[in-house]
């Protein structure tokens, strides 16, 4: 990759999530190569200058749950690693970590070469979780390879989703056994799937086969019982967790509870729960209501406090998306029955602004609680920290310059992701990306989005982060004695 | 079976579990003819007579969870239907609930007939939970007929013991709902079985292969993890949902939480579980270490306390003992491996009286919360109620003078279970039964124990008990409508 | 007091809190003399029959908070003891338990001799509990002599209302430990009214001076620590603990916190609180707004369904009105102001009726949970159990014919309280009451009201009830020990 | 002050609070002037150079809550603010926050110059938190004074001590809101005066007289229910708070509740806490047993483990020492009754070295999490941050270079500090400061201290820190709307 030429940002105030200071910035060979009174005076002549007075200069954000090019039904997802990295560009999202899904005996290595080749083509960094969607002696020895030797350090496991890619208690125990063994963090998808699977036929019987059906599949409770058996799994284990997507009360408290026992449980938030209830599913377009189908599904507006008030309080830790675009006609598969209609919805563009919308304009959050969450905390847990996440002489030059008073109104027709649908249509939102810099380039200026196939890098995720220094002594303290008789 | 004599029981004080009160006894034919002043006026002439004088008149004690004559790996149980319930009678307690447990495979209706053969012995009146160890659309169908022909309210679930009788979710949500739809409460044994079966070798691979790896491959998370899961199911499905054997504060926690839901769950506590700490499994001596193993196994302290105020404040309903002899010989199977220990201790002869002493002679329950808790909550939960349960004209004539200042020294040399072992060895217990009376006659009388093969009586138990005409209530309230499109 | 005649109700199906059963009941002297076979087999020749057939029989209801003949600002309630329990028989209410409220510095004997006066002309049996609004040697002594020799057996404390009748923490811990010596119920009335006091200059700071500022300055908060503190105290001193009136997520979770550590404390929900929620406040009629206001207001719906499940778990206990009857000049007072508006709403005529319509109806209560909640659990807790709250022989011949077809508009027109507005106004409840016997004379027949002023007899309440028992034995178990030095 | 001479620090390891880097480290003027390569080439020549190899670099600690010299019953402690910081110094503390507590009715300015004079003699960097002992105008002027013009951003409010020091709900009430408007942090040590008054008299009653009562005195709850009503007020109001000296179960899960709601509420814990268990009381040596009368008491260890947990699961935030010397001839003033043992403890010249053997070496903290505790956090919620807690260029150079290898076991014979009594006495760490660096001067070198009086500077904080936006954005959101009529 040839390197980028040299950019001083003058004038920014920088927020990390630490602290806010104001602080010129210069970036040198896609590096950030001085914060502060130096980076004037050591920007090589003639270096490009950009005027940041007035805007906050963040971390680039890092969505840590996307689904590009996800292959389902026959078909794939509308954005591709180009195209959806690209937007995460437009958006302020500079870095996205995918999951590498491998069907039931597929070998893990397969998958994850078969991934790697479709994400070649990113425009921005990337990095991967791997599924572990079934269990063999394999598995166990493909797991060590992708951590060892790929950089992977985290696993993902779908607790719904029967008949499908569904992980039952065996596999959860040993998958998570050999996480912990291995350094890297077991996350989960947690809904409870034989219960989902019993719903569907429930509320079929009922003679319910629109989108208004699938909320009424996947109440609350069934995502609440999933989070707390893995949460109960991992501690058991000694493993520190990852809950992605939580979407309710009783995920949430599942984690606030395990948190308030110590051990190192961490939650996800998609920018679409904070946002979003589940009135949508009851619209009475079919092509609108189906557009909304992801799981879990959105949520009453009850839920919606409690994570932010989760977020707020350090219970719940990063944002995310799930983007996974599928369009009207994909989603019209489901047209007799809401169980057949795709899952996914996007979001990478949006969710930065949306979340400083909702979060910062309101007073939830400050600046630099917004950049833990939609950077740095999935930079720490993820291990790419301090290269991602933070703005800092050495880090990488991901970075945005992010206008608070600049506005914009969401929608589909002006969004860059390839999808039909944006859920935020409509949605006016104060404070935007004015510029995106990825490995310090200008790749995003005021409403021109310069993204290029190919310059995305596979990010190498070095197993064994700060949160196993305690696992591994944790277990070392308890290791109990034999009697001697 | 020839009715019994006459008797009035003169000068004690019925303890109900909504009050105390001084009053005569008389029963007749087997049942409780008169209560009060009435009692003496409509004795028949010549009626044998029994001085009450400062003893308490109880109910008869109800051990909803029994196992006699369980068949195990080639052998059975001391303690068969006969001498078991013979044990019993002599600590005051006149009926069991024990269980039907089919081998995975085996149709429910067949095992059901065998376990009404071998009970037919019993020496006190008896009923069945029937365990679903399986699922097919012939379990399906058996459970219909059980609860519709047979008087069987109640299933059972075993979450453990993988490769053996371990239920999973699967199995779980298809009998949860069938149990629902025929009025029936589901019960579970709530123990994580993958978790086990892991840290079993876990625990072998750190070189313990003695009792005291029993404990530490069951910890008290993996039985608060399947409690809580199993209550979400239920409270998903909408079913009444019992949980047997609580053992720990994360058991009980989660039916705390479920119950300030407005749940209709409840828990059953194992006389064991409130008096006898983990310290057991390590006694230096494997034969007592062994004698302790059951599941869950007993706890560290700070667990009973919290056991016992789950009872004070009706979060826990019922008191039972999971009886289940092995002898030293059986035990000793597990020498070279704590997970070969035949599971279970005994303890339906001391039951009544090592609750009395720890928990009326403390303060910690009045007399008639004791009555609750050893027998009536048990007859309204699985609707024997007020037949059972309750001293009131018109129900069943088991009753038990109960001595609040005699006393007794508890040995295995002196019970009259034929197992040969006693977890409360040794303790001096205040507060013991003078005299039991089963279906009017004194089968107890100061040491004498006069129980007789064949007089029990199996107990049909009619479904949809009172905690169903909420659930099929709130079901239709729940009922969703479809959207018009 | 003349003797009741002979009353022979046929056909009805008893309800009792631990189960129904069909049974004729014989009322003689107003006691009940026989229930079953024998009441019609013992009913005197020509005796009075009523048919009761297709009728529930219930326990006469329990309204264990009530103020009537409140003297407030130089005026006092619409309701005085006559009509206020003429109303309380017509809705099925057959006894009350007032509250004397002495000034502070007014000795308690002197404001109880008052309130037993009038009193007199009470058409229902009634008791009361005595408030406690400062302290002295002389309250200490008087709280003696009211427990001693005039059957008080619990005290009020009102944690708001400062500069008026408000408590500070001194008093109460000094009055908590004096019940318990004394073996009496302390209750609280909770909302922190230092709090209380400050948003109230803070909502009028604002410009809001009509009742919407009501609930505004008295956040749910306010009183969840409130309720908080007092059941601390409580458990420190180990006495039992009774909270009046919970209205919110945040007093109930405190009760169950406590529950659940295995504390004695009970809660009381008012009939208002389970069904009317905060919106009436911003009635755009003042009238209309104003006639709501009471403490705890009126809460948003959320908290409703809590409540509920409280009752429906048996974390709270009893359902009460806090009759306090106002007339639309007398709200007026706080035209200019809501914080001068007298606090008070009515009730006593309808609790029972929409409790049953909401709360059996629905399915969330069986007819012997109601039986519970409305009646029996409120004479336990206040020790007139068994004469009150049971249907069996040798209790007062208090009793409902409950119509569960019978169908009722209530509305303010109709009503016999001579209030001037009814809370539940316009609501249709089904199941209502045909007929009530207090002592065993029918009172109200069908519409018909009977009530006489005069034969209500005040209700002596014995100390140390069921609950002292355990608070006794444990108090002693704590007992610590000194060091030798 | 003369200006601190160049040091350049050579291979250590920096550890801040979110990562650990190896970075060579130059001050210059008090400051750090350069962190990594740059360093070195910065260095003026003939600079002084440190060897930090093997060593961990750290942000010197803040101690957030001590008492030097403080003034009691007509002596003073054994440390001044001289000896005190001087001790601190030894033990890698660097800066502490200690408390204006002027009596009531004293005008808090006047305490405060009284304070500000005495610690004029420090050896250390301090700042005041200044407590509310009473209330009227002049407090309420005072305090804005001290926000504006004297750089106080913290009130502390003792909710014990009943006819001392102790606030009333009213003062607290005021004083927060006070707080609020002023954007001050409001903090309380949290017992339930009343309770404790009552608890000390009725264990007189009972005849324990000697240290043993005082634990009796204060039980868990007494400071679980306070912590829970200041969290409260907080609440309602709108404001952050911190609770000082956490010490039990039921206060931590009063602060974890708290945040679960996404209330921003800090909890600081005591290195005695996390350490000592209450059996210390029963010492059979009075001079010892009264040596650790400090209140809250220590407490049974199951308390420990759980304070550990919130420090790990980011519930609790800092650790201090709430260092207050007497010497056992002051203790003896409470010979004969336990409530006149002056309360306090030492420990701040060994806060941070016990603190990294029970926590870092156990695995429960890494580093990060060590300096977050002893040091970032205190800087960040008192805004002192990042001139304090940080290592980075342009904050002050006071810095702790950290042996972990390094061992030493504690004494009074061999503290700084002039107390008489070490509470860790004897116990052997792991894990010690060898040279500590203040304003850029080495302060302490491998046990020499070289403290001179009137070198610390008084550290005047900004109001409004972080947590005040969203106070004042949350206040505004939530302003109330008058109803039109």
């Amino acid at each position: 990759m040839s390197s980028s030429p040299a950019l001083l940002i003058r004038g920014g105030t920088v927020v990390n999530a630490d602290r806010e200071f104001a602080a010129d910035v210069l970036c040198l060979d896609g590096k950030i190569a001085a914060v502060g009174a130096r980076a004037a005076a050591e920007a090589p002549a003639g270096c490009q200058t950009l005027d940041a007075s007035g805007q906050y200069l963040l971390p680039g954000g890092i969505d840590p749950h996307t689904h590009m090019q996800l292959p389902f039904m026959g078909t794939v997802t509308m954005d591709d690693f180009f195209t959806g990295t690209a937007a995460g560009l437009a958006g302020g999202t500079t870095s996205i970590i995918d999951f590498v899904i491998p069907n039931p005996q597929q070998p893990l290595m397969e998958a994850y070469q078969t991934w790697r080749g479709w994400a070649e083509k990113s425009a921005a960094d990337y990095g991967f979780h791997v599924a572990v969607t079934w269990w063999s002696e394999s598995v166990h020895a493909d797991m060590g390879r992708l951590v060892q030797e790929e950089g992977i350090n985290s696993f993902k496991h779908f607790m719904a989703y029967k008949n499908a890619i569904m992980c039952d208690d065996e596999t959860l125990v040993n998958s998570f056994k050999r996480a912990l063994d291995l350094g890297a963090m077991p996350t989960v998808h947690a809904e409870n799937g034989e219960l989902v699977y019993l719903l569907q036929q429930e509320v079929a019987k009922m003679g319910i086969t629109g989108p208004e059906g699938h909320p009424l599949s996947r109440p609350p409770m069934v995502e609440g019982e999933a989070a707390n058996r893995a949460i109960a799994i991992a501690e058991v284990l000694g493993v520190p967790i990852y809950i992605v997507h939580v979407s309710c009360i009783e995920a949430a408290e599942a984690i606030a509870r395990a948190r308030a026992r110590g051990q190192r449980v961490y939650g996800e938030v998609l920018a679409g729960h904070l946002l979003i209830d589940d009135s949508v599913y009851r619209h009475p377009d079919f092509a609108t209501a189906a557009a909304h189908v992801m799981s879990p599904p959105f949520r009453p507006k009850i839920h919606q406090d409690f994570l932010w008030r989760g977020l707020q309080s350090g219970q719940l830790h990063t944002t995310a998306t799930d983007h996974c675009t599928f369009c009207a006609q994909q989603k019209a598969a489901g047209l007799e029955s809401f169980a057949k209609i795709p899952n996914g919805c996007g979001g990478i563009e949006e969710r930065m602004a949306v979340i400083w919308d909702a979060g910062v304009n309101s007073g939830r959050l400050t600046p630099s609680e917004f950049v833990a969450i939609t950077s740095t905390n999935a930079a720490k847990l993820f291990n790419l920290y301090p290269r991602k996440g933070l703005i800092a002489e050495g880090s990488d030059a991901d970075l945005v310059l992010w206008d608070p008073q600049g506005s914009k109104t969401l929608s589909a027709k002006t969004q860059h992701s390839k999808g039909d649908f944006n859920i935020f249509e409509g949605r006016t939102v104060r404070g935007i990306p004015s510029h995106t810099l990825s490995q310090g380039r200008l790749v995003y200026v005021q409403g021109d989005l310069r993204a290029e196939p190919g310059r995305g890098r596979y990010l190498k995720r070095p197993a064994f982060g700060p949160n196993f220094a305690a696992a591994q002594a944790r277990a070392q303290d308890l290791a109990p004695t034999a009697v001697a008789r």
